[in-house]
């Protein structure tokens, strides 16, 4: 029998900080027939290597790749724990993220095999077995009032985004009641909630729970990456299935939208009890599940 | 030395026509806390085998399954030419499409493997084989007018549609100059454009072109389907490099948009002397590539 130690702390993973800018400057013509400048959105091939190995090139806007790139593993179901990633290196002189795991991606063959192309992406009869796993999902309690709905949606309003100026980005945001935690723009809104997932894993829940034991390394077994559970999804794009899925698999049990939702969004929300809220703009929105969690305040519309 | 034939006339592919309401009534709560009813797009897992294989699962809004299919197998390069086909059978009971094929496909599996997840889907280090490919491409003459922009900005602007009614699908359109010829709604924009593919080719390009030999059959010799040469493509979307790209697949020179255009969009557009007018909304556009396929005609702005 091998004589036991205490559990070796791990880093979290190494991640560069990889910039490149994110709009860019172009000419064009308008209907006058006169030359103008504008400025258009980024959207650059970032291809990622898993130990050495290629997996997948993902299109984003890159404001965010490392984080883009754990998160995309994340709920692609590829990696368990944040602390199974030992670094992920962005170089955009070469359009690559190289990502070392210290114990490699197990089946990673049978696991990327098949696809469902979703209004995002996804994968094949795999769609079956990822609608057997939303069926195994049991969100949090959690509720929002009115109140904090219209907090948000304004907290969104207010904010300076590439959205703004470029207009052709999504954006998706993660809230603790009317409080914007994080805001993550993309040009695929699968690409920025994939970051948001790469946010929270490397967040903790509550800042005095991850006691550095020594510099630089974190106790994994008081380390606990931010949860979902008193959590609120923004997103400027449609709620549909894979939106609601994510959300759910990212254990936040309230998604709000300034557009509308798909059926099966709303037949996946449903069954999960998860909190539907869409067309939010100004005073107005509509639930469409999981009205259990929201706290109407009708006085305030 | 086999003796010569004259080449046998071949069916297009049967398809089926199968039908699945477009939209869904459900309850929902307002923020005066009153219930109302609104409608939402139907969002319908449609996974699809070829010759008995599972290839992939597609969400679409569920209006042209077959379509779709077909369109999906031509973008993604897996059938050269529409008499490949032998049948596309939609079955929404089971959310199912058969296809069979003439003479399989070759290296399916391989050709299949890997990824690129673009704000749509794509596929791997064949990104890299992507732009190759894209770089082989040459568009034909054409040109748009001012006078033809506006008419089918109004065009798309008067039709009746799923995406005014539930507002949650992209929609595309293909015109010939400011004629409608055909508008697909679905989920996805690359599902919407992938439906118009598959019904340029099983379109004739002019009627007369395609006389039936007999009875149901086509002469293959004759038949042309729908070439892109004097087409425009219309998106609600952004001009993202994957809509870009496949409108160049599809020989279609001109793209339109009411939305803005990415960075890499418009490098490709640029590229292949696409032309890429976005912000198309009533009077006013910015044509951001391939200016010199547009007939400027300032005094009707």
């Amino acid at each position: 029998m091998a004589p036991s130690h205490p559990p070796q702390p791990l880093d979290l993973p190494r991640l560069t900080q990889a910039q490149a800018p994110l709009t860019q400057a172009v000419d064009v013509i308008n209907e006058r027939g006169e030359t103008e400048q504008v400025h258009i959105p980024a959207e650059r091939a970032l291809t990622v290597y898993v130990d050495r190995r290629e997996l997948v090139t993902l299109m984003t806007l890159g404001a965010h790749p490392e984080l883009l790139v754990l998160g995309y593993l994340r709920n692609q179901r590829l990696v368990d724990s944040v602390f199974d990633i030992e670094s992920i290196t962005v170089d955009w002189e070469v359009n690559a993220a190289a990502v070392r795991t210290r114990h490699g991606i197990a089946r990673i063959e049978e696991r990327t095999a098949s696809k469902v192309v979703t209004t995002g992406c996804g994968q094949g009869s795999v769609f079956g077995g990822l609608m057997d796993e939303v069926d195994r999902i049991e969100l949090p309690q959690a509720q929002l009032t009115q109140a904090q709905l219209y907090g948000l949606v304004n907290a969104i309003r207010l904010k300076e985004t590439t959205y703004k100026s470029a207009g052709s980005v999504h954006g998706c945001a993660l809230f603790r009641g009317e409080d914007m935690l994080v805001f993550v723009e993309d040009v695929g809104r699968h690409n920025a909630i994939d970051t948001i997932a790469g946010w929270m894993w490397m967040n903790p829940e509550a800042p005095s729970a991850a006691p550095s034991t020594q510099a630089g390394q974190t106790d994994t077994a008081s380390f606990q990456p931010m949860g979902g559970a008193d959590k609120v999804f923004y997103t400027t794009g449609r709620l549909t299935s894979e939106m609601v899925i994510k959300s759910a698999q990212m254990g936040v049990p309230i998604v709000v939208s300034r557009s509308g939702m798909t059926q099966m969004g709303h037949a996946v929300a449903q069954q999960l009890g998860l909190c539907a809220i869409g067309r939010a703009t100004n005073r107005r929105f509509v639930c469409y599940a999981g009205a259990h969690r929201l706290v109407l305040q009708p006085e305030l519309a």
